[in-house]
Order: structure tokens, then C-alpha cells, then sequence
């Protein structure tokens, strides 16, 4: 087990990523560069110094957002941003501004596909306000 | 609600498409903004005058076909233009086009996700002659 | 020469796109592969019935306009539509429809990417009114 | 029956993928452009000279896992390339790479959607060691 | 000219994105469409509550870096981001995060076309250390 | 220098790929960025084994030109595919197929975009006979 990996094995639990249905899946496929790319991803990118984990968060959301190709992926990273402690109001307004980058139909579809993580469920807290 | 919102809604009920489960799930976490998608979607760009709503949706089923990255999206919008006058076999030649613009592989999809919208149960009127 | 091949020149003859000097380099390295893809294009796809040529090459605009990939594919297609008939305004009107299927941003770089071929040029016909 | 449809089903039959729901599907709404779409995939493309057709089903599977579009269309190549005589541990190399090309999420997605076809299963051939 | 747009006005100029040859370029040929783009992206999506327009920027930075489409449109958000108060060293982190959401050849084409605007030329302020 | 590094630095060498004007230009802006990028996807990907060299800078120009979203990354692949070993007319070969993953227009740009790396300019070694 590399420095590096130890690192990114770090950083996913601080981001509370370290369950992720997909990526063990991938990891029965192909151990080692599940490794890698834990290693890469988190350990070399993520944990980089100059921006925090919880900004790159956000970015990942506008990212994958944007691109549109993987709900598994978007739902890892809301998911995330909530643990990092950006509001379910934050992240909203986050997908909502995918209307600006890829257009309104990417921005529903993003937001739709995350609805369970981010509707209201406590009466008492509202969000969105 | 604004000129623009009712415009909006005015445009989307010509295009049949006022019931749509991904765009109401969007709705509950983020009521405004959907708002807002709507006006400018349907109130801002489909209303404009220059080309009529229903060469509008035979634009946006060829744009999202080729775009390839969600079939609700194409589904909505096939069903649209099927409201607004279209035969099924112009949809489908519009589908088929695809294979000049994304490749063989993304209209193949394209049908194959419309499948129930297109095919002809109906025995007495033959689609697609 | 195949009659597929020619039936692709006749139809390519038709949307005034004879010239198109991407094509004409791929000819110079892969000749056989560009009479294929004339041929399946044009003499196959474009030259279905069931839609006519005209109503194509407005799905095409906004095909590529959508996909943002390629400014000389998006190009041949805007000058193929006002060869066939559809007057600047319409084809405007069909790039600006891009910022419904893949955002503002793309819209606004269908229209820059054709703006000499868009813009009026004599004062005697007012274009977009 | 064209000379060149024969061609593409032969090419199909020896890369295994004769059987294909979504093509089915595909055809039941469009028959004749699906024959044109095997003709053209299989029977000019696939069947040119130059390159082997087991050298072309990896360049597929690279490409489709790229692109990161079609769960379906990447699983129908990698069974192919399986087909052709390409080992698991290949194929999920080929996967593996999309990380250099589309990113480490896309490579994730693309083994995770291929994981039933590549996942070892007979203790006696261990693969990917 | 409406509120909205007025609202759009104001917050361009706070992004100091006032100019924009392409966005200009556009308006030449659909003067009315760019203003209800303005009015749609700044003065509906930019100019929400709930996330602060720095923030919105960096998001903007990390979409149109992983969507790879526009060098014109990346670059115009990295000069917004710069303007808002980000340091170079935390935008150049936004972009290298793109090669975990899209590649690390997309990472290393968005810092290239953003070269002249991250690049240090002030040798008393040394950017990245 | 890490021992991944170095192994990049080697894999990169046998690509002919050392010299990369886009490369060199991201490396004056965030230099430790690309060292680690060089080292995940020459050092960590290309070096793995399972696959050699030159079938990976196969599947890297299948890939990326499906991609279609960079000319410079493409000509940088079809370059270290030649300097491995493939022929001219297999490379052609390779693009070619670009017409059955993603559409002949994007085939067409593929073969445009390599042109001088790709036609024949020695009359006595003539190429894709």
C-alpha cells in the first residue's frame, strides 16, 4: 500500500465516499487500478494543497453535472458535498446553474436525478428558502 | 406568476407536454427554478416568432437524439412532435438521421428508446410506408 | 461508381455542398472512405423519402449546432439550408433553439461560429425582422 | 439483399453479435434503415481491408467506452472482442485506459457496466492475475 | 429593457465580462436572442440567492473546463473568476481537478488555452507556489 | 523524481511523444501538475502490462477520435502510433472506423485533422493501396 494511496484512501473518507456500489463493483473486475485510481483521483488530485477539499466538492458537482453522463457519479459527489457541509440550498443552486453551462434540460435532469438526496424530509428545517 | 411563465405554460400545453414526471420531480426540490426553466424554454425560445412550434420540435428531437445523453428528454420531445402533427414516419426518418450526425450506433439507440411511441399498433393505418 | 454514390452526388449537388474543403482533404488520404461516406450520407441517409431535403437540413443545423464539435460541419449545414430555401431568419431561429437543447453558451457559439453567413449583408432585405 | 448487407452479416456472424434486443427493437420501428445501418457498420466499414476485424472490435470497444453514451452498445463490442479471441484480462485493459482518454469515473463506469462479462468466474482460469 | 435584464447588466459588469467578442459577434446577427440570453444567464441563474457570484464562478470555471467545448467560453469564465477575487493558483487547481472529472488530457488542454491569463508575468507575485 | 515518474518519462520516450507544444505549455503553468499527470497515464496506464504499447496507441486514436473534442491530442496519438509501428494505412484505417462509434462527419474531421501526418508524400512507398 503506496503513500499515495493511503492519502486518497484519507481524503474519500473525509468526503464519506468511501461506499460506492460502482467502484466495487469495478474492483472485482480490476483490483489494482481501482487502486490506482483512488490513488490518483484522491490521493494525488483531491488532496492537492491550493484549494480545499470542500470547494472541490462543488467543482465535482458542476463538473459531472455538466456532463451529464453518469447519475452514479453526480449522486457520489452531492453526496459528498453534503458531508463536506455545503446545505442541500447550496448544492440546488449548484445543479440549477448547470442551466448556464449545458443547457435547462441538463439542469432538471441533474436535479431530478438527485431528488431523494436533496427534498426536504424534515418539516421542522426547510430548504430552499 | 409573469407574462413569460404563462406564455411558458401556454406553449407547453400546444406541445402536449404539460405532464412530465422528471420535470415535476425537479419541480418539488427546486419550485422556482423549474419556474424560471419554463419561461425561458417554452416563453422565451419556443415562443419566438420566425419558425413555427411544431418545426421547433422537430429540431429539438433531432439536437437531443444526437446529443444522446437522455432518453426522457428524447421520449418528451418525440411525443411532442407527435402531438403537434408530425407522422410517426417523419419522426422516424428524423431519428434515422442521427446516422449522419452522431453515428449509426446513436440512432439505433435513438429508436430503440422511442420504440413504444413509434411502432404502429394500429393495423389499419401502417406507419412508415 | 455505384448508384448509391451517385444518387449521394446528386443529393449533395441538390444542398449546394459540392465544395467542402474538409472533405476534400480526407480525400486525399482515405478517396475510397470518402465515396463510402458520400454515399451512405447522402445516397442513403439524406435521400430516404419520408422527409423531404429541405426539413433534413434543418435537423442537421440543429444536430450539429447542439453537438458544438465541429464549426465547418455546423457551417456546410447552415449554408446547405440557405441553399435549399430557408431564409436567414429561420436558420437563426434554429441556432438559437440550441440554447433549449444544450445550453446559452452553445447557441451563442453556433451563431458567432456563422456569422458571415447570417448576417445581412444588403441593406434592401432586412434580415430577422 | 444487397451485396453489401450479405457482407454485413457476415461480418456480424463472425464477431458473435447476430443477436442484438436493441437493434430488434430497433428494427421492429425501422426496418429498412436498420438493414441500411448493418450494410454500412459491418459491410463497409467493418469488412474493409487494412485492419482485422478482432484489431477493429478493440478500437470499438475504446471508442464506445469513451464516448461513455451506451451501456448497451459498449457491452455489445466487448462481447465481440471476447468473441474474436481478445482475453478478459485485454479487454479490461482497453477499459482500464479510457482513464487516460475520458477520465478514471468514465473507466469505472465502463468496467462496472461490462462486470458480469468480465468478472472471472471458472477457478481454473484465473484472468486479470 | 427589462428588470431581468437590467439585473443580467449588472451582474456581467460584476464579473467584469462586459466584454465578449463571440457573445458580440452573436448579437450582430440576433441582437434580441442575446439579450434574453444575458437576461436568462446573469440576471435568472447567476443572479439567484443562495450561492454568492464567486462561488458561481469557480462552478462555471469546472463545467466548461470538463465539458471541453468552448476555449472561448472557458477562458472567458477563468478572466470573470480572476476579476471576482480567486487566485490564479486556486483557478489553475479548479482546472487540474478536470482530470478527475473528464481526463487528464482535458486538464492539460484547459490550463493551455487559459496559458497567458494563469501564466506568472509579475515576478513580485509569484503565482502556484 | 518518483520511480512512476520516471517509468512515464520512459513509456513517453518509446511513444515519441517527449516533444507536446500544448504539454509544455500547461507544465510553465502548473508544472508539478503534469509530472503527476505524465506519471498516471504514461507511468500508472500505458506502462501496464497485459496490453503492449502499441495496441494501447491504437485504442488512444480510436478513442480520441470519437471523442472528437481535441485535434492536437488526436494528431499526438496518430503521431506515437506511427512512430510504434503502424502503418500509415492502418492508422487510416482507425479513423476510418470513427464513422461506425460516432458518425462520418466526425470521421471526415478525424482524417482532416491528421492530414499532413497521414498522406502519402514519398511516390515510392504508396500509401492504403
Amino acid at each position: 500500500m503506496t503513500d499515495t494511496y493511503r492519502a486518497g484512501i484519507d481524503i474519500l473518507s473525509q468526503t464519506g465516499s468511501m461506499q460506492d456500489a460502482r467502484r466495487d463493483r469495478a474492483a472485482e473486475v480490476a483490483p489494482d487500478f481501482v487502486r490506482t485510481a483512488v490513488s490518483f483521483t484522491y490521493g494525488e488530485i483531491f488532496a492537492r494543497p491550493g484549494l480545499d477539499l470542500k470547494m472541490r466538492e462543488l467543482a465535482a458537482v458542476a463538473a459531472f453535472a455538466a456532463l451529464g453522463r453518469s447519475a452514479a457519479q453526480l449522486r457520489q459527489h452531492v453526496e459528498a458535498a453534503l458531508h463536506l457541509g455545503w446545505t442541500r440550498s447550496e448544492i440546488i443552486e449548484t445543479l440549477i446553474q448547470t442551466a448556464a453551462h449545458a443547457g435547462v434540460a441538463m439542469a432538471i435532469d441533474a436535479i431530478a436525478d438527485c431528488h431523494d438526496l436533496l427534498i426536504e424530509t424534515d418539516p421542522a428545517s426547510p430548504c430552499c428558502d
